[in-house]
Parts: C-alpha cells; sequence; structure tokens
C-alpha cells in the first residue's frame, strides 16, 4: 500500500537506488491514447541527474523502457509497465552508511521500521523512487491534454534560501523555467540561486527553498468533498515527495493576515462562464475545482546531505562523527520541479477520471 | 470514496446541514477496547456550536447515539456507527443561496460538479460533516491510549489574524489550551484574540489564523515510505479540513530559510534510545516517526461567511448582491482545535494498525 | 474494511441484530437520481421476517429512513445514509448461546477471531445486516435503470433439496417469481417446495437449495481483466452472503463435462450486433461482459439453526449440549432472492461506474 | 484498479502474452522473510509452458528476476518487483484472430470494452498474465511459512471431463500430486486423464474438469465478517482465473441435498482445541477459519482454443469461418494446479496480515 497512488489512475512505484532498478506500474488509463517512450524520457530528462552542473554528477541516462499496456503507439487500457535501469550504482560509496545513521535521513526510521534496510544509496528513500512518479506523471499529462486540450502545469523555483523570484503565475510558460538550469523564471534571481548553489557545493553544505506551481485549463467540478478534496490530495501528493516541509494553496499562510471582506473572491460573469475577480482560492473552493488557475507553493528543506562531519549514532547505540561521500545535490529544488508537476498531473487525472464515473451527463 | 478515510481504521462520514442528521461508520477498529457514548461526546461538545460567545449561536446539543459495534462497554471489532441528530435546522435563513452563489464558498463548484445541491446551510460542505471525524478521532485517541499510554494530541491556536501566541511545544498540555474560549494556551495572546473576533463579529468581518499541534508518545516506525508518508498522510488529513489554506510540519516553510548545516537534526542516546538533538524535522524522517514529538501547523482562512452584501453570481449567471443571514463563526480556529486533533488521531491509528501487520514481531 | 464493498459505488453496512439497529451508507453514487424512501422500501419488504408461513416470524416492519444524500426527492452525489431500527429484539431467547457455540454458526469463529461477540441474536453474523445490502441494491438498480433503462435482475428459486423448477431463463419475470411465497415461478415445484419447507418447520429440521439469477440489459464492456472480472466480483458478492456454499456462471460445474467444441459459443450478428448462437459463457468472456444475458447459480446450505439438541463446546471448553431457541427460518431461499438481486446491481452499477471513468467516449 | 488484488498484501499484474514481457509487484510485503528467485522459480516451473507433452508447446523458461525489495537474501518490506521476459513470441500466428473474435475468448470483449485489443496471443488475456500471481504468490507461501509453519496449499485435478479421481483431502500430498503430469494423485484416474488429453489433442479439442484444493495450517480467525469472508475472497480470487466457471466450498452443492440436521459440523473438545466432527463448512463459518482444513473445488471450462473451423464475426460485422493456430493447451488444469494454489496463499496471506493489524495481542 505505500507504494500506490491514486484511486482511477492508480500508479505504483518500486525499486531502490541500488538495485535491479526502478519503475512503475499504471493501472486504469484510458484506452487508445497516443503514448511513446519519447513522452515518458522527455520529462524525466529533466530530472535525471547530471543534467548541470548544479546537480549531482551521478551519471544515470535514466532511459525508460515501456513493457506493457501499449500497442502500435497507443494505450491499451491495462496495465502499463515502464523499467528504468539503474548504472551507475557505487554501492562502496554507502559503506560509511551501513551502520551509522545519516542525520535527517532515513536511515534509523527505516531501521526502526522495518529491522532492516538497504544501506546502498538510500535504498527505498533515495530520490531515484521518483522517477517512476515523473514517468507516470508524463503518462497523466497526456491523457488529460488528450481529453482537456488546455491542461498544463507549470512548476518553477520560486524562491532558494533568502533569493525570491518575482515571477507573473498567470502568464509563466514552461519554456520560460527551462531557459534557467535553476528552473526559475526570473533571470535575475535565476543568477543569484544557481552562485548560491555552487558555494553551497563548494562550501559542502545545502540549500532548500519553495517552489510554485500552477495548473491550467481545469473545467470546474473535479475535486471531492470532505476527505478527498483537490487540495487535500494535491498536499498529500506533494508532501509524499522527499525533502517537504510545507504546502499552501491560494492565499495559503498569508491569507491568515487579512480579514473575510479582504479575503473571498468575489464572483462575477466573463465571457458566459461564472469566474472569481480575484484568486486567493487559488483555484478551488469546498474542495472542488472551480475553473480558475490552480495555484500552490511546496516548501523543500536544505538536502540532508551535507559533506561535513556530523554527529550522530549508528546501529549499536553508539555516537558516532559521520562524514558523507556519495554524490548528491546541493539544492533539490531544479530536480523537484519535474517532480512536483508528475504529481500534480496524477493528482488532476485520477479526479477527472472519478468526476467522468460519477458525473458525467 | 470522497466520504472515506483510512487504510484500515476506515471511518466514512455522511450527513447534510439540514437533513436527518450527521455521523460516522468506523470500520477496522480493534476489538475489546473500552468504549462509552461519554468517551465521543467529550470531543463532540468541545466542536459544538453555541459553546461561547465567540463562536455561532446554532443551538445544538450534538448528542451522539452509537448504533452498532459495541456490546456491554467494549468494541466488537465490527463497525461502530455512530449518529447525532440535526436539530435547530432553519433552513429559511438560506433561502437567499438557493440561487445565489455565496463568494469563496462551496456553492458555485458544488453546482458545477453535481448539477445540484442542498442549499440550506450549506449542505454536505457545512462544518457539521466535521461532526463524524470528531467522533471518530475520539474512538482512535481511545484506541491509541489502550495501546500507548503515552499517546496524547494537544493542538491549540497559535495565532489570529496577526496575533501571535508565546507557547512552548514541549509543555503544553490540553488543560491549558481548554482553559482559554479561543484555545489559545497564551493568556495575554488570548484575550487579545477573543477581543478581535468579538470586534470581528460586530463589523460582520471575519479572520483567520493558525493552529499548532503537537503529537507525543508515537513509538519509531509509524508511517510509510513513498506515498503513505506520515507528513504526506497528515497535510491530507488537514487540507481535508474545511478552511484550510496550508500545513507545515517541523521547520515548514522557515526551513527553507537556513542551510543542511544549521537544519539537519544530529542524532544522540538519550536514556538508551536513539533521539535528536533538535527536532527540525517534526518528528517525521523518510515519511516515518523517529520517536520525536510530532509537530505541525495548519492555515485557516478568515470564514467566508460574512454579514456585508457582496458581489456574485446566481445559478442563472447573472450578477447580484447577496447579504448573508444565518448562524456563523467570526473565527473558525476555536472549534477547529478538536477537529485538528481528531484528523491527527486518525492518521495515527491508522498507521499504527499498518505497522502491526506488516512489521509486527 | 470487512464491510465495504466496491470501488466507486461503494457501500458500507453496520449493525447488529439486537441493538441500535441496522444499516448502510452509500458514497459514490452519481447525483439527480430520482429516489424516494419507497424505492428501497419494496426491496426491503421481499427480504423482511414475517412476510409468509415460510419464514421467521420475527416482527420486523424493517421502515427504512434516508438520512442524508437525498433533496427534494433526488440523489445529490454525496453519501445517502439508510437506517432501519431494530425494534423486535429479543435477546433472552438467545441466553444458551451466551456460552456454548451453535454449531455450523459464527459464534465459535468470532470468538476466535475477537475474543468477544455480540451474542444476541448472532450479533453482525445474523441475516438482518443483509438489510443495508438490499437498501443499497435497489438504490443501485433505480441508478442503472435511469441511465441503462433494459437493465434488470431476476433472481427466483431454482431448487430446495431435491425438487428441483423447470423455469426458461430467458423469459422468466420479477412478477412470476413474487407470484410464490417460495419465490420459484414453476408453480408446481412451488408448491412442493413450500409444503417440504413447513414439513421442515414442524420436525425442528431445516433445508437449502439454489438460487438462479438473470441479469439483463447489460452492454458489451462491463467488467475488468484480470482480478476484477465481472464473475469474480459476482462470485464474491453471493459467496459474502450467508449460508452460502458454492457459485457458478453460465455452463458452471456442468461445462467441465463437455467438450471445447461443444462448449464454445459461436458469435454471429443479429439485428446488427455481435451475437452469441448459445450461452455457455454466461453472459461473460475474459471477464468482461459480451451483451448477452448474464446467468448464474448460487448455492445455499441448509439453515444452520435447528429446533433439535446438538453436541457442542463452550466458551469454557466444555462439550455441551444445545438447543436452540429463537425465531429462524427453515429455509433461507425464498429471502435470499432479493438478497442476490441487490448484490447483483451492486456488483453491475460499480462496474458501470468504472467502465465510464476508464472508457467513456 | 484491474490488475490489483489484495488489501495488505497487495499485488499488481502486468504484461501482455507479446510484449516486453509478464510481471508482477507486491506491496506490503513483511520485512526479514529470507527470499531467493529459486524460490519463486520453483512455482513458475510448475506452471510454464512446455513442462510436459500434455500441455503447450510455447518454449518458454520463464526466468525470473527479482528487481527490488530484497537485499543479501532478506525483504526489505519495501515493494518486490518480479520480471519475466516474454521470449518465445510469435504473433504472426495470431494474424487470423487480428479482425475476427475467436468463440468464447476474449477478443469481441475486449475490442468493445477499449476500442483497441492487442490481438497477438490474446493479450492480457493470455494465461501468461498468471506468471506474475504464481510468483507473488510463492512470496505469499514463504511468509505465511515462516510465521505459520503448519501451512501448505495442496491443489489437485479432482476431475478431466468424467474421469473422477478417488482422492483423500485429508491426506493428499503436493508430491504425490508431482508424481503425475496432470497433476492428479491418483494414479489410475491420472493415466485415464493422460489418454484422453492426448486424444483431444489430436482431433483438435479440448477438455475442461474441477480442481481441488486444500489448505492446512490456517489458526482460526482469519477473514472478515460481511463482504470480504474468507469463501468470498477465495471465490473471487479463483474466478479471476481465466477459464473457470464456478467454485464451491465445503459441501458446496450437494450441500443443498441434505437436511440441516445432516448437514451441520457439530463442535467437540480435540487434544484441548475446540475442532468439528465433520468438515462440511470446508473450514471456514460466518467468513471465518475455524481452524480445520479449507477445501474448496473450482470448475475450469474446456479449452476455448480449438483447431478447428468455427463460426465467428469480425470487427466489421461480418459473419466469418476461424480455425486457430497457435500452441494451446488442449486442458488447462494441469497448469492451473500452482494458480489455485498462488492465488489461495494470496488471500490468506493478505487475511492473517489484516487479522494481525486490528486483533493481535
Amino acid at each position: 500500500m505505500s507504494s500506490q497512488f491514486g484511486v482511477l489512475f492508480r500508479v505504483a512505484t518500486w525499486g531502490e537506488s541500488h538495485g535491479g532498478g526502478v519503475g512503475v506500474t499504471i493501472d486504469g488509463c484510458p484506452a487508445r491514447i497516443p503514448l511513446a517512450p519519447e513522452d515518458i524520457q522527455a520529462d524525466l530528462d529533466r530530472r535525471r541527474p547530471g543534467q548541470s552542473e548544479i546537480v549531482t554528477q551521478r551519471a544515470e541516462a535514466d532511459r525508460c523502457e515501456i513493457l506493457s499496456g501499449v500497442f502500435e503507439g497507443r494505450t491499451l487500457g491495462t496495465p502499463i509497465a515502464v523499467l528504468v535501469r539503474n548504472t551507475d550504482a557505487r554501492p562502496e560509496a554507502y559503506r560509511e552508511m551501513e551502520h551509522a545513521f545519516r542525520p535527517s535521513h532515513a536511515d534509523y526510521t527505516y531501521q526502526a521500521k522495518y529491522g532492516i534496510r538497504n544501506w546502498q544509496g538510500g535504498g527505498r528513500s533515495s530520490a531515484r523512487e521518483t522517477i517512476g512518479r515523473v514517468a507516470a506523471g508524463a503518462v497523466a499529462k497526456k491523457v488529460l491534454r488528450t481529453h482537456l486540450p488546455a491542461f498544463e502545469t507549470v512548476a518553477f523555483v520560486q524562491s532558494v534560501h533568502r533569493i525570491e523570484a518575482q515571477v507573473d503565475l498567470g502568464s509563466v510558460t514552461g519554456a520560460q523555467v527551462e531557459q534557467s538550469i535553476v528552473r526559475c523564471p526570473d533571470p535575475e534571481a535565476s543568477e543569484q540561486m544557481i552562485a548560491l548553489i555552487k558555494q553551497m557545493r563548494k562550501e559542502g553544505n545545502s540549500v532548500g527553498g519553495v517552489l510554485s506551481c500552477v495548473i491550467r485549463g481545469v473545467p470546474p467540478g473535479l475535486g471531492e468533498p470532505v476527505f478527498d478534496r483537490l487540495e487535500a490530495d494535491l498536499a498529500k501528493a506533494m508532501l509524499s515527495l522527499p525533502a517537504t516541509k510545507g504546502f499552501e494553496i491560494g492565499s495559503g499562510f498569508a491569507g491568515c493576515l487579512i480579514t473575510g471582506a479582504e479575503h473571498n473572491d468575489a464572483f462575477e460573469m466573463r465571457e458566459g462562464h461564472v469566474r472569481t475577480a480575484t484568486n486567493r482560492s487559488g483555484g478551488v473552493q469546498g474542495g472542488i475545482s472551480n475553473g480558475e488557475d490552480i495555484v500552490f507553493r511546496v516548501a523543500f528543506k536544505p538536502t540532508a546531505t551535507i559533506l561535513r562531519p556530523q554527529s550522530t549514532v549508528n546501529d549499536q547505540g553508539q555516537e558516532v562523527q559521520l562524514a558523507a561521500r556519495g554524490r548528491h545535490d546541493p539544492c533539490v529544488l531544479p530536480r523537484a520541479v519535474p517532480m512536483v508537476e508528475a504529481m500534480a498531473a496524477l493528482v488532476l487525472c485520477d479526479h477527472w477520471l472519478r468526476q467522468r464515473a460519477q458525473n458525467m451527463t
């Protein structure tokens, strides 16, 4: 159960950092959607290590193989299995972690939970697990775009440490985001972020930051009352990504600082449609999309792996010092952009199918 | 599906604001847990309207009836159904909303989703739905305390609008919280909050704020890798509550402003246990509890119902003015405290059962 | 989990024989379906005790109350909660079973599983639990008939003990079935069955038999490959009913006695549709409906409650004699007819929604 | 959803007959269970084509690769992914089926459901899909045997066409079953069955039959009241296998022919345990195991693929004649034995985990 997501568009990931590979199975995908490995590879390339000088240098091409569910270029409606082999595994680089628990990593909690762990590269807690999510997200995007042509997700780096970007949510495009290796569409902030990340790498330190995401082209009516509210499922999706510490939608935490009279989004008619004059709701009201852009932000902590000696304990209960080796990202945000988009697409695709089931006319 | 929560401790709520009542069924509860209606009523009383001068004055005693699943004072292991009748329904007070959509409410989105809605008191989107959650949460607490005696959840009002409380997370108790009708354990801030809420009511306006919650007595090992991380399920649980806009765990959004060297929680041995020197992780690492207190915050927007004329549209696509009547809370936070605790207990109880299933020794 | 059924049209029953009552919540029902208590009551009346001289004489009117999910005569899309109070409870009649385990009942296994049981009237294992199923099935039928006007389920008693009815599956109607209190549409067999059941009652003995069910008006394409095949879900639905021992679809066990050349259903064109010349497949091929009538049979064992002394043991591990009191059915089949129809409707409604989600055009 | 099975021990299969391969992911497996590819391969070898002269001659070694979830010979608690490549694919042998629907196969229903199908070798409806089930079942057996040392499943061929075996359910062993290529432990019946199957192959015809299965070493208390009764989940598991038409547990359909006084299983004390004098219940009462052997039977129809011209229609709605080529089993029962055992193990393992979660002491 721990590795499944979605009710109708159900994805299940598997795999460890060091082992046969990682992958995903997608069950419930509508049939007859055009799908080629390239559709998936494009997003995997945005996620893969080694893509720029500010990310981890682990050399993985992350080429995907579609093992099932596609026939003559179209989906069959049956499970789509995607496999990515691990090729540049270096277990020996993690030998120090065989017994010592890395601070703010999952080593200790996995050991406490299971009584066993694959210490090579973090095992299942490695960010390599997100390959399956990004692959599935690419399929979800394809499905949604086929049926909702205006659908798109644009995530970008809003801030790194104290550097904050100025970005217009209404107009920002994926192409603008991709022009920067840090995936911040504000050129000035982008430069500062890149410089800071390089400095952190040099210092063996790390930084975090905030991602923004805008989802466009979602019709009114997606999302469920009560537990499976759209923002609840988005929050879960985002907080399920490694290194996340917070989620806010629309006005978010800042919305607490104004009164109801200031906060409410007045309805109005625009081009024959019910619209809101402002979007403090973030595109969701009562758990259900209202047709406005869905906008949210996700906080990522500074990478736990730092190249400095740290105090910790080992699996014998002894206090020890640990200095990480291994390759890592001094800042996870650039590579988190496709992950956030993928999870957003999974949530929307699932809710779109659920809405078709219950309320199609 | 929209009204169910949990994998093994599965709760399903039902009911609208105006109708036969509201309730919940709990499936999967362990057998032989002592349970009486009073166990549930205590938390319902903390949630009910009319409990103080700063909340809605709808007169509902919210007396619960346990219809099944309990025999001679102990749970049977079979579904526990709990019923609370609606008694003080005043549908006529909502007649204006029969056709006009209240801004930042769920009226429009329910109509868009279902093509029909119960406009009386907000129907299913009413906060009365949370009665079922609070009732189920009371049962979850009982289960957890029976097996994990140190388990407790303490939620409190951290801030209202710009008034911020000073509270020590390590020592705050539920009794302290309950001494204040606004449920803020900082007496000075509490007084200011109460005054502000009274002023808002007088002005027909509303305010929001932030709740903090600390969960104690959780052993290491609860939570699942990947999608069902403990913080992911907590985030979903909290964002599924009405009026929520954000969630953060441990260092949260502020954690983005420090570096990894500052952020990491060093492990150390204390009284023979692996502990962390700091708790920026918020009690969860890699999605799994590490034995430290679980600490998180939830943002609640200002109540959407304000007693002032607002611009909106009706179900004929006409722009109209709407002035709400009906009884409402000028600030939802005091009554949200038991809701947040209930949802936290549901998440923890479910994960505790999951851990028993897979990893008991 | 034990009390939930269905993926999208999800029903959850609750309640014990002696207690506050029994009921069901239906989550995921499409909106705007006309629904009144009478729609549900009609099927409950076919299930209720005391309806004829050959069934148990427990005096329960089984009047249902719809507590939520319906507004002005139409479904809201939100959970529909239905409550039926227990009124003629006589716990004292079961005092003998407080400690002794009735043979071939669930007393011992509930005790072994939970370490506790409600011994009054069988508690959760009572056939009263099926009230919730029949109520939910009535809603499912209403949904399906609204969208698939030709949909109908006709179940009837095929055999009691060694008395076998001759019934034409292609033409049998529900009205014909209801003309007989034993619900067998073959008048001659019906008379013999009634006589046998009366004799069994007089002797304090009981009999079982076989129900047949035909489902008409199902379009091709419902059901899923692999685990959620239509026949698999029907088998589970039927074997989840009390006292069932077997299920077969189409040619069933007898199909093993002919060769493939004799067994295969040749395809042909009829009135522009792909049809089969014979229907040994029973309306399902590869787990998916092919547009033919779905036909299956269910075996019900003789009622376990007999009014004769039987050897058993008690909860102290002592061998004792037990003579049942309490009211019971000498043959469960007449009242099982609406149960089988209800479960069939639940399966079909769920799969119809699933098909809409994935494969609507 | 269509390709997932189990609540806590959740398996998801994927793959088509002709494509990258077939496989399975197992989520929720307990940690620290010793597991090697050989544990899985042993059961795959009992399932694989070409194992004897009476089964299909498709040349597949069906070697499995464990891609994840195992570390240094023990399970990690994380998803176990297993891959088997397709090697002897001959799509050209199925060219006739590109447009014509094979009678009593899934060709037409897949086309009706999805509007597309992989016609090569039956695509997803091929029995190759069961490789994933058998692999997962092997893991389930390993888990159960680790914790319940007496657990075992013994399935065998009870009948082929009109040839019925005489087998003692109490003493039959897996080793006896494996001595016969038809997997019937009655040597005389086995010889007759083999002769009949060879004759059918020669005639281009096919036969079906009945499998029996006995499950030993199951403690009392597994299974859930109401919908997830043990026999309901077993029925679903078995009817989800290709070519199945019926399921019966304990006395089954024959139990309808005796009275309650004859049918009831009297309780008695044996060696300090509550036992039943007879086992017409088949090891399950009220949906829950009672500690006796669980015994059930499954009907398999004659193989739909026969090497004779048959009347059918094509995807243009034209009536045509079709003569199958391709390799096939003239009788599926010998290879179905490990499939039935695997599905039984999956059901039991899932319910054992569920029982641990709710009712461990």
